[in-house]
């Protein structure tokens, strides 16, 4: 099958969480050989905030900003390329259009952000569809989409599936500053949206539940179309 | 002054307008010898419309069809070029981080479409947030932001002033595919808001018209910012 | 074998023909799986000429001109791509030196123009060369060199064989403005001429007769060398 | 004014004749200070010759020997490049279209091959009538266009003027093999012939003669069109 | 004058010191606007370490140790850019080629590292070499070349001058793995000795010493040639 | 396995030696087919001195003469890759980032220089380093490294085995300008040491004794780490 994965930022700490990145690595490899063709999209974390934030204090405006922040996460792109070992493509597409000749079966395509105002998740969402992929997974730092933010309110719900236009109500109201929290990023859902790719969103904790989501199960929560 | 114009794809119809296209040509020439900075966006137009309904009969995805639609926007951009003369840049970009090194005073920058996913209202916001343009002024085949479609509804009024948010609103319920109507494009509207970029969306009839938005003018629709 | 077929701009008409061009497609992807290795250069056609047209009239060279239909026919290069789908390599080649490490057993590697001054004639004929070619083709909207213009002339006879030298002193009386009717392009008979490619001049309207023309069967108008 | 200069291989021999190319540099420093725009083409010379030889023997087909060439074209540009110091623009193209972002008043521009298929007289060609040049002079080792061939012939009578589609004529009889003389090179002259741009062919030897030739003085052969 | 400085990943700290980069680029500013050229050189610092050391726990080859901390130095370079404003030129060169083309009277070229096995110290160098430049200096956390370690032990003494062949003795005793203390880096010593360029080695902590050592005063470490 | 073979200047000699080329091209064809890996660094010879020389009379600086040297093994490389025929990767990598992507088994990927300060020793190290190679040969016109100069020298001796850090004694005192003798370049040297690339000193003038060597047998002189 063919797939592609954000990992968020959460998995590239201030201090690159070695061991993390080696697991997630060890199941993707497994995964993309068992003939899959996979896209691993690398978010920016920690020291992309580091980055744009003095970038903002120097006087960058938020399209400068957007580019350093690219720049960390190509560098995140690579220690997961560096961790993949034999099983990822050599080479980090520096466009969208490169992706389709340089993805692979039985391999994994790592990459990082490419243009100011484009989120690693609208990259990813891109890279889904233009590889005509069967499955995005969006991973981060919590289980899927709660009906309220889970780490302020302890009766937060994981939803199990969501409509995208719920979704882009949401996210219209997310300010786009470069480096911001973007789960919900709306020309990101508006590429799932034209392309109906089957989504979801789940925790990176455990990289099983990534292969799970990878391979359809339900877990987290799935996007659904009108 | 750093002004950016983007200029609508109803000044590149099927059969290049070349008087049109020279007019416009000889204003923005005219305003940039005054000492002004412009970048000017070409939009994709009936010939950009024509190649992507081909790629998506012929099973295209969207990314790729917004690939071939930025070829169009490309040698859009080519024709203003020629028809700058020595006003013109004699490079047109391919990416966002070299704008700042091509754009001069006194000077034309002519461009076109850069990446899937990104309009060429999107690349304009960019290219004015990137080079702190003192205004970007939006040209279509319409006067500004209407109450209502004028081209259905005769009693649609132009709004003089909006607030971005109330265009946000708008914007959201519009499709992404590639080539369709974008004069509300939510990526673009949300550079703006994240720059409060000076804008204003105007016609491109006359182009007295355009260069006075580009001075600050009273015409068309001005964006308002919370 | 290894194979190069030039699709004349007929092909590729103001609103692109996407029957024929898909048609065309089926049969290049079926020959190409057979194991052959085909190169398709596609030609500029009714829009390159539009764009062309209104370059020459804002005041371009021909130089310019020429890279403006280089643009067309790479947009042209792109519709026969998406039509070929999987059968097809997914980059098109920007330069000559691009060929040899792109193209592919079993695979299209289409392609456009390069650079200005080169017909896409010239362009398949250098891609025959490199790739040393076993035959290289050239469809055209005539069945193939007639002893006249049979557009013009309806007692012209389709000649079965030329020497080479003959059409070079029909080509030198043709003149090389950019978008031109270019059959008889010298460059390019120069370039069949030093490299022996055996080579064949037919009509694009049956794809089945391209494909005849690529396994060396006696249609159209074969060049002879001294 | 705006002036380009072929310069033949024969002012790059096995050994560079130091001496002579810091002459010609000096020249063509001086006349570009004078606030001219001036491009400048090396031709290939011995050692290109030597590759290509080589190249040819090892089995390279044509299109590849004159890759090889190209190389050893701009070797000798980068000698020339050296040999100009801060007359010289630092950076010398690898595509006609950027040629005209690269000119500049007051410096020398230099360049060698580009593209197989292309001999740098067609280059130098095409970057006369991209840069809208008002002279083209071709620089070789005899003092025109003769009679008859100089070397082989003392009778050879230089020629004041000669009609383009003479020059023509002769040419389509020369091989186009990599390397080859290419003093009537028929691509070259199709293109000064469509952008009838003024063109002379002078001696290298004496560099005076080729800066007369710069200013259109009457020295070597001028070439006229119908 | 033409000048190259290289500022120790030390000005680039885990959390980079917005204050310092500030005020190093308020300085180099000024420094530039008197008329220099001046090409800027950032290290890597606290975070290029960081992932450098995950990379090689990753399991990375030492090349593509030196990759992923190539990237972080050019981050550091986009910082050190920003903060410059205006005074930057706009394009940070990613080859040695590149540097003479951009580099500009009155304005600080900044550029990170460019190569694998090649330091920030050993580009600093070249730069120097290539731009011919007047002084290089060699920006880091120590006062200039001690008689021993400074940090370890407080009789260290620093030395004036110091012969370039006694600190290529010292500098093969280093290690050379990616990211290492390289203060004494023996290829950039060796282009130093070759082009026998004015250096200094001097503290960073103060701008205003770094910018008396681009005039050539007497502060920090003169290296001298035999 | 994985090889990297560096292949001395003498094997490309003013006149280009077809013969050896040819031969050597065939033997590193039949090893590579039996399932190896092999990258091969041409070096510069006798027209690499050429121009360097020309380069440097005409006032270039040494990175310039650096690069002039670059261009000259590239044409080198050239000659091997058209020599190698099928079983040459068609593409020249133009950075050490590329090396790992375009490398395959059962091919050779030919290459020459990158960039000034870097001897084709050391991008030899740098190509085994990254890609892992088991062996890396240095074939020079020598049989390895010997007691004295050889060539001066009749009771010079060959050693059979020497440590790094004594070979990094012996460069250190060498001079580093462009085209230089080079057996003993530091930074390869250094680069040899960090990754422990198992490595020989072989003689080209018998292309066995070069795949002897790739193989592991003992030939020439063995590098021995610490």
């Amino acid at each position: 099958m063919r797939a592609v994965v954000k990992l968020g930022g959460a998995l590239f700490e201030r201090d690159p969480d070695v061991a993390a990145i080696g697991k997630m690595a060890t199941s993707l490899a497994a995964f993309a050989r068992e003939g899959n063709q996979v896209v691993a999209v690398a978010g920016g974390g920690g020291n992309a905030r580091a980055y744009i934030g003095a970038a903002r204090k120097l006087g960058g405006d938020e399209s400068t900003c957007d580019l350093i922040g690219i720049q960390l996460t190509r560098a995140n792109a690579e220690l997961l390329r560096i961790a993949l070992g034999s099983a990822a493509v050599s080479k980090i597409p520096s466009s969208i259009s490169e992706i389709p000749h340089l993805a692979a079966e039985g391999r994994v395509l790592v990459m990082g952000g490419l243009q100011p105002g484009q989120s690693t998740n609208a990259v990813a969402a891109l890279a889904a569809e233009i590889t005509r992929a069967e499955t995005l997974v969006n991973a981060t730092d919590v289980e899927g989409v709660y009906t309220q933010d889970p780490k302020k309110n302890p009766k937060a719900r994981l939803i199990k599936s969501v409509r995208v236009d719920r979704l882009l109500d949401w996210a219209m109201k997310v300010e786009v500053f470069a480096g911001k929290y973007e789960l919900l990023d709306p020309l990101a859902l508006k590429i799932m949206e034209r392309a109906r790719i089957p989504s979801r969103f789940v925790s990176l904790k455990d990289p099983q539940n990534v292969i799970a989501a990878l391979r359809g199960r339900q877990v987290g929560t799935l996007v659904v179309y009108a």
